[in-house]
């Protein structure tokens, strides 16, 4: 099948899927998740088929893992699916309704955004995952999985499109990509007219890619460069536990924290004690040199480092003179992703959270929270580090659009 | 300057944009408006300038009608500013705000996008509208016009730029491109870490460069190839009037109808009506084999007239069955504007609302109420027919994003 004509099968059903209830998405969603139950023997043996392959290749151990299914990891989908299936429906609430003086009567109606593209890395789990999100928000998904799941990603559509069909449901609500190629892959970001959103969801490379080929419209999902700053009347008992959390609890997430900034007043108090902490996971720190004439032990940041994602129990540190000099540091150096104050000042708490240019902007909390499940989203289609669309943990709302719908009684413009 | 000294500029102007009150950015954009008025001599001069080459260089006479500035005109985009001064701020507000059961307070705040790039052809009233508009939003405006209008522009953004000097605020809210190549408006779209966001002003050429050279994310405003759909209960009266307008009031715009589509219940006797109506603004049109057969004066319609935006006295006309196979007509050929159903039937209605898929779909009303203005925004930076971020009338709100603001007392992630 050519990329128009799997485009224009993902239109035909983004119709149908638009006009359906909120009660029959919810059958198809369940429906697919038991076909997926059901096809298990299949799933596993083209994953095992994936697995044997990427050995061979000489695949990292971390890369086999992620691509690795298991009756486990499937009873897993199937829960997730469950969870999506189980929360509201975005679709078809009129968001505000007014009358205008000429008595047209004009509301704004939360509609599916149609055909969403996804593109991701050999993770079968987000094939199921990204239909079930896009599904649930009434949208028909194109799935575009690495070439190395592609064995594990067919067996899994193929299931998922049996179980919508016995749910009465056209199948092509999710269509995958055979044909893994570059060239492909290139073609699929320029399908205007039939894609309304492609949303990348992998590595920073992955994400460049996209945002720099595509010519349909990309929520860019992100890296995170996320500062923790510890202001001159933080509780230090507090900021050790956050800067503790958010660098070490998870250390290859977006939302991991890859930087600190200590207020000059605090520095020589604060940072043996962070040094302590930060032991207890041997967290490399590299500082300026105001925070290496406080601990001998830390290494030279050279300036490369102010801007790192580190993803690894390596940590930035600089002394700054002012909540001013943090902020702007931060606003200079961020990724937009989620940035932290730790402080017991009402002044610098305000200004941070009003100044800082993050799509979370925390107040004595760990950046680590940034996340569609902790914001209470019920869902997660990734984190969205663009301004444009959505900021953010993006949940189902992020994959809906919304129409003007008009009531008049003959209106005509004068 | 270097595009990239551009972007920097704007970029730190834009921090301190998004500091300032509501109060501040008012009293800006009156002295704004006030250097406009002071500057008037200035701006006239350079004007005449680019009206002389525009001749010179035999420009149809409409272009060198939108490119012309008088004293009137000028009084006019005053107003337009000093409207936009008067407008609600939408910075700041805070949309919801929930506590987590782990007692995290989360909000999310409305904040500006933070540099915006606006590309448009010669009009140089552009130029101070969508300066006022961005600046009223708390972004920064880098504007590319057309080459025609260079010192028009420059007249009027000099003005500008001293009006907010006057008043303590950061000049480079606003800058204009002084190359107007188009390599350097390739480059100006690939601006990704300076420009948040980029917003082509102008015909449906223009708008495609833009779509398929940006790699920043682009809000396309767009083609109208806008319907109207006479049921078989409609008004007979209330469907020519409705049609006339949509068609003939204004030729020229996006929101004109360039298509009727007839239920064939009412054809022959409605066909001839229309027809009528139609030649008192000598409107050709292209119709099916069906309305020829009604209306023997009515020439042929092609394959491609179906998705054609004419912009002139021309209508495409076809026949149909059934309100399905209008809509299913309409979201075939349509360029997702705004859509028209005439009827009395309540079903019809809801079905036409429902399933079309348009920014902005009517019972009973002309297609041209599709603006900011008459849906009560009180300005617009245009139309949006992309599904991402802004569908439909642009105003002040299409111009800001949202930040996730969180209150935390320690909590950290288990």
């Amino acid at each position: 099948m050519t990329l128009t004509e799997i485009g224009q099968r993902a239109k035909e059903a983004s119709f149908a899927l638009g006009k359906l209830s909120a009660d029959e998405k919810k059958r198809g969603l369940y429906a697919a998740a038991e076909a997926l139950l059901a096809c298990q023997a299949d799933i596993l043996a083209a994953n095992e088929s994936d697995i044997e392959a990427a050995k061979k290749k000489g695949m990292p151990a971390g890369f086999v893992d992620r691509l690795l299914l298991t009756p486990d990891r499937i009873a897993g989908i199937v829960e997730g699916m469950h969870q999506v299936a189980a929360l509201e429906d975005p679709v078809g609430e009129v968001l505000s309704m007014k009358k205008r003086p000429n008595g047209l009567l004009i509301g704004q109606m939360r509609v599916p955004m149609g055909v969403i593209g996804i593109i991701y890395e050999a993770r079968p789990n987000v094939t199921a995952d990204a239909f079930a999100l896009c599904f649930k928000a009434g949208n028909a998904a194109v799935l575009r999985g690495g070439s190395d799941a592609l064995l594990s990603n067919q067996a899994i559509t193929k299931a998922l499109r049996s179980g919508l069909e016995t749910a009465g449901i056209p199948a092509d609500a999710v269509q995958l990509l055979a044909d893994t190629s570059r060239e492909t892959a290139r073609e699929f970001m320029r399908l205007n007219g039939y894609l309304d959103v492609l949303i990348p969801r992998g590595g920073a490379g992955l994400i460049k890619t996209v945002v720099e080929n595509s010519t349909v419209p990309v929520i860019e999902t992100g890296t995170g460069n996320c500062h923790i700053y510890v202001d001159e009347s933080a509780d230090f008992a507090m900021a050790l536990d956050i800067l503790f959390n958010a660098k070490t609890q998870r250390i290859g997430v977006c939302n991991a924290c890859e930087s600190v900034l200590v207020h000059e007043k605090i520095a020589k108090d604060f940072l043996p004690l962070m040094k302590k902490r930060l032991d207890e996971k041997q967290v490399e720190v590299r500082a300026d040199a105001y925070a290496r004439a406080v601990v001998g032990e830390f290494s030279e940041a050279s300036e490369e480092d102010w801007g790192k994602e580190y993803l690894d129990y390596i940590l930035s540190c600089k002394v700054v003179a002012s909540v001013d000099e943090a902020i702007t540091h931060i606003n200079r150096y961020n990724t937009g992703h989620s940035e932290t104050i730790v402080t017991k000042d009402y002044t610098s708490a305000q200004r941070f959270l009003n100044e800082v240019d993050a799509a979370a902007v925390y107040v004595n909390a760990s950046t680590r929270f940034t996340d569609g499940f902790e914001f209470g989203f019920g869902a997660e289609i990734g984190i969205s580090t663009q301004k444009l669309h959505a900021r953010g943990p993006m949940g189902l709302l992020a994959l809906t659009s919304t129409k003007y719908i008009i009531y008049g009684d003959g209106q005509i413009r004068g």
